[in-house]
Parts: C-alpha cells; structure tokens; sequence
C-alpha cells in the first residue's frame, strides 16, 4: 500500500463502562482492509479514553490521509443507527471513561467554536439505510461523552480540508449485550457491518445531501 | 413420513395491521421440516383471523399429534424474545382482524376457564435463549388479540393431554420493519429463527423447569 | 358508624423496594373519611408482604362488608392510572417483600382458579377518567408480586358475592419519586386522589360497564 | 411600571401541531405579573411560526430589557422538565408550523455561528429542581423545530450582554393532554409553574453555576 492509495477511514471504540465488548469496535475490524467505491478502508479502534482518543485519531488522520471518515461509538438504548449531526464544544463525563477519568463541564479544544456540523452527507446516508431495511435516524446530540469529544476534534481536525468529509454514527447493543440488559433494543453485527459499509459509499459518491425533512420538534 | 413419527409443531401468523411481512409467519417456514431433538418440526402459517385462527390450528393438532406446540405472534415494539405465561379468556381487539372482525370483550371459548398457564418450561426456555446472547424475557400477557386467542385455544385443547406441551412467544419487528417504524427495536430473522429452534429443543428435552425468579412488580 | 352504613374499601400498600413513599397509601390516607356516592369511604394501608397483605385485606373486608373495594398498588415506570383486568394466580416474586420473603412461581391459593377477572366496570371507569382529562388506561398484567397477590385475593374473596364489586388499580410514581428515577414519568397526588374518587364513584352508581374496544394486540 | 424595575422574562409558545393548549404558554401566562427576586415577571407568548417567533422575542426583549429570559416549549413525550444546554443554527422542522411552513435545513441566522451555549446556571437550576422534588434533567438539544430557532435566536441576541442570562427550557405534556396521548408522561400545571419559578429565582440569585456531572453517554 502506497499513501497515495485513496482510503476511508473509520473508527470504533474499545468496551467501557463494563462492557465486554463494543460493536463500534466490531464494526471497524471488520471493515477494516475491505474496498469501498474504490476506497481501501481502515479500520481502527480507539481508546476510550479523554486524554489518548484524540491523538490517536490525529494519527490515523496523518498516516492515512483518508478522504471520508466515519467515527463509531455505542450507543446503549437506541434502537437504530444513530447519523449525528452536532458535535459540540462540551465534556460533561456521566460515567468515568476507561482511565478512570471524568471530566466535568470542559471545553474539548479550549479556542474551538462552540459546535461542528458533520460534513457526511448525513441525509443521503439516512435514506440509503432506511432504503436498505436498516432502522436508522438522524440523531441531534452525541452526547458530552469521548464519542461527542471524538466527533468534535475530527470536525476540528478536517475543518479547512472541504475535500473530506467526516462526522459520526452512533449504534446499538449487540443482541448479546441486550441480552443483559432488560428491555433494551440491538442490531445484529452483520447488519451494523453493512449500514456502515453503505454510510461511506454514500459518503464516497453522493455529491449533495438529500433533501427532505428528519429534524424532530424537541 | 408416517403419523407415528414424532413431531413438534410450530405456527406462525399472516401478516396483519397493513405490515407487508411476519416474522412469525417467517419463522415458521425456516423450521418447517427440519428436525429438532429427534422430532420432525412442521411449520404452519395460520390466518389472523378471529374465526379461522383457531380451526386451522386444531385441524393441524389433530393431523400432526405434536409433542411440543410453540405458537408465534409478532409483538412490534416490544426488544427482545417474549416467552408468554398466561393466556386469558378474554377478547378485546384494538384493531380489526385480517377479515374485518374485531370483537370487543368476548370470550374465546364461552364455558373455559378464566386463563390458562403456558406448559411450556418457560424458564428454562428463558435461560437457554440468555446463555446464547439472544435478548428474551418472560411476559405475563399476550394481549388479547388473535394472539392471545390462539395461546388459550390451544392450551385448551391440550389440557387433558399431559404429554403434550404448549405455549405462545411473541418476537419483535424484523430490522426492515422497525426501518418503517421510528425508533422501533428489532431482531433479525436468523436470531429469532435461531431463538425458536432452541425453545423447541428445550420444550422436547428439559424435563423439569428451571427455578429463578423473573416475574415482574407490577 | 354502624355496621350497616353502606362503605367503599380503599387500600395502599405500605412503601417497598427502598422507596420512602407510597402513593397508593397516601391515596387511601386521603379518601378514609370521605363520603362518595352515598358511601363511607374506609381508607387502609396493607403491609408490602406476601404472608401478612392478604389476611389483613381479609379482616377489612369482614369488618366492613364494602360494597366496593379498590385495591391500590405502585406501578414505578408507568405513565398513567392502569385500571387492571387479570389477576392470575401466581406469584414470581422480582425483588424481596418488606419482610425479606422472594417467593418464585408459587399459587396464591393452591386450590383457586388460575385467574380472576376484575369485577369493576373497568372500561366505564376508564372513560370517566379520560373524560376528566386524566391520563389512564386498561392493563391486561398486575404482575407477579404481592399487588397481584391481592388482587387474586381480594377477588376470590368475593368471588361469591355478586352485589360486591373489586379489583384492582395500579397508579405511577409521585413526581418527587420520579424526581429520584431519571426519565420516569409520575402524576400529582391530587390527581391521583381525584382519578380513583371518581374510580370509586363509578363503581358505585354505574350499572352495566362501557363497551369499546380497550385491549392490545400483544 | 417605569423602564427601569428589573424584569426578567419568560415566554411560552401557542398550541401547535393539533393540540388545544400548551403548557409553556399556560406557564408563561400565570407568572405574567409576579415578583420573583425583586424582579418583576413578564410572561408573553410567542406565535409557533418560524416567520414571527423571533422578531415577537427580539421586541420583548426590547421593550422590557430583562435580566433573565427563560423561553419555554412543549416536548410532548418527555416525563421531565428539560433544561436545554445547546442550541443549534439549525432549522429541520418535522411538520409544519401554525402558518403551514415547514423549512428544512435552513440556518436560524446566515452568518451566526454553529451553536450557543445557554447563558442560564442550568446545573444549579437543575439541582434546585430537584431538590424540591421536581422532575428535571438537562437536554443537549431543542430539536430542530420552532423551539430551538427562538433559543438560538435568543442566545444570538443576549451574546454581547454578558449581564443577561437567557435560555430554554422544555416542559412536558398537561395531565390532559397526555389522557389524549396513550402512555404518554406529564406534569401537573402547577408543578410546572413552580418548577419555572424556581428556575427564574435561581438564574436571578445564584451567581456561579454548580459543578457536577450532569452529561448523557450518547
């Protein structure tokens, strides 16, 4: 592999908060040295940690140069794939990440604007999911946790560079994690696998965003 | 194949409420003439109707004498497998059947006990499902639809045969229905079909059901 | 107050699971003492115990001979007045009872039916709520504890009896106890006094129940 | 009443979306005239138009020059009240607004930035509300609709006034209302007005915000 070589890149995380494993993670391995629209994939986990997640992704966005990006993160209790729109400028730690850290009421880059808007084509990727029989929806918030913290310094880091695009998708349980929590929804990993798979074609070939109304009232 | 041949009958439902697709239905096909614990499994789709549901089913008790009969309905919204209790001599349909019928507070059968019990042994059929990370729960109505109707029409009809044992589960949305269905959980048809298959197995070899609480406070 | 006096029978449960307040107690606390429809109404408090609830609930009814009695228990989680249909007889217990007992999938009566239907004009009841603008519906499941331990109770107990009318009504959270459960929703004790006021009102002066369609599909 | 008694000001919205009334303008309406920390309360409502909202908000606000500007807003579905924290520039509306207009990702303001943080001590607030046995919890989004526009055209007003504190904050569903939404939470009227009193007194009296974990996970 040359650096020249167009790549996608996207991201999971490892397990936290107890959990044995993590579909973000999953999802990335198994992506990870597939061809996507003529696009080599990396795939790569990132610590779930506030201090050592952002560096990492600054190195896979030098070393690979990707021209989309897609970061994962779990999100347990939702029900489908989850296209964020918004990653805002805030921490707010509910749980101790995987260092035992909990930040309260930080800013993630202290001069950064309050938020980013995604620059994936997050309605185009919203009506091939839900074309393809995938439960999906657009999501307004990332929460203040490493996810949000990661989708922000991605949007950050790929600011001036209009010719990438990048933001995050949030997913559910794995059945098998669901299995352990009472009531909660989940995806099966072969179907993750494709959403995303079909995120970054999106990502990779439409040039303008679908138009059509998915905001929610409140 | 000879009557005497052991088997275990499993039914499924039409689709119904304008939903184009059944995985109850689904279900019942994939298992249809495979075999399970030594048992031919013959999968049989009944019509959701009020006033054919249960003669198709009986007619199929009478034909195949199964040792174990499970009953599907779908149940959209619910997250996980819903392994039924309890099913009431009672009616009350929220919506109309697939003839246009919907019969308000009737009984199912005019002279039959208030409720019957699963004969299932459905903590066992709880635990196994939990131990191969498929998301399943115990649930103390099946409502009081054709579901239902069907549950206390065979657990009627099975009474007297203590060799025989019967029960009814509810599966959720398949992924490409909750797609339609914002927000909707989900579980995709090989879990679910998988799921059958291993209540099945248990219904024909545990002869004793397990013993753990799982009841619910209100 | 003579024996003769016709009477209305209230009950609350004492608090459970940790929780510092009831308000199905503080309902009955409430109503002791009112007049409603002709009808003295005798509020109580019954101990969250499997061995102690019923016998208590039996000595109120011989001191009082009420013509009708609403049971009233907590159901954490639920949004709105849930006038119950079923009382089945078993009990699976989820959590321990005030007095440290977890019974799992034993009779409430050995020799009893496996279920009761309640003998209030549940759906009569339920429209005058709705009507009165309060949030209330028809729950086909009061669960497995010592709530649908009396409703099984109560409702074998006057079984016989067919000017007697009772059943059972599980009421939400407080606002100051959701306050503590994140995300769950409660009512207002005034609006919950007013809903099984005028609960009890129904079943005192409405003669043949409503007839509209109020079940589920699963 | 001259120019120079403090005010602080708080706005509710017009029934939209079918509904006959709408809490956040029943709020708005019983605080009208009230004093709360020395300060004397405007209540006003704002039309649920995307055209009309803003320039009512920005005449308020320059008619009465508030110290305080806490707008209001129905979440139909939310069992608490939501202290929003970020608001977005922009417009997604999932259905129309009370003039039939239904923009889709349009900005709130061209050229204003990404998002506002509240200027309201939301941590504080939060805690006192909960303190006093209110439901509430902070949000990390107004969704996309009328709401989130007048809390972003609000914060783009105040941003240069760092003596006022302004922000948004959700409430849920009237008892009766939710009698009209089946399994829908709420909160009584008088709940809710008290829980914006107190929010009004907070953001009038506490200077610094309070400091604990208050985030969501995703």
């Amino acid at each position: 592999m040359t650096r020249r070589e167009p790549t996608a890149l996207v991201t999971g995380f490892e397990p936290f908060d107890g959990e044995a494993v993590n579909p973000a993670q999953e999802i990335a391995r198994a992506l990870d040295g597939t061809t996507i629209a003529g696009h080599r994939v990396v795939g790569a986990v990132l610590p779930t940690e506030f201090t050592t997640a952002l560096p990492a992704l600054r190195r896979l966005l030098r070393v690979h140069s990707p021209m989309v990006v897609i970061a994962l993160g779990l999100a347990g209790g939702r029900a489908e794939i989850a296209i964020e729109r918004v990653a805002v400028n805030l921490i707010d730690a509910r749980i101790a990440d995987n260092a035992g850290a909990q930040p309260v009421d930080e800013r993630v880059l202290k001069r950064g604007p309050n938020a980013y808007f995604s620059t994936l084509p997050v309605k185009a990727m919203l009506e091939r999911l839900l074309a393809a029989g995938i439960p999906a929806a657009l999501s307004q918030s990332a929460g203040t946790f490493v996810c949000n913290q990661v989708f922000y310094g991605l949007s950050h880091a790929i600011a001036r560079r209009k010719a990438v695009r990048g933001g995050f998708v949030h997913v559910p349980y794995l059945p098998v994690q669901a299995a352990r929590n009472p009531g909660a929804p989940s995806l099966p990993l072969q179907t993750m696998i494709e959403a995303i798979r079909l995120c970054i074609d999106t990502a990779l070939t439409v040039r303008r965003d679908a138009h059509f109304a998915a905001g929610t009232t409140h």
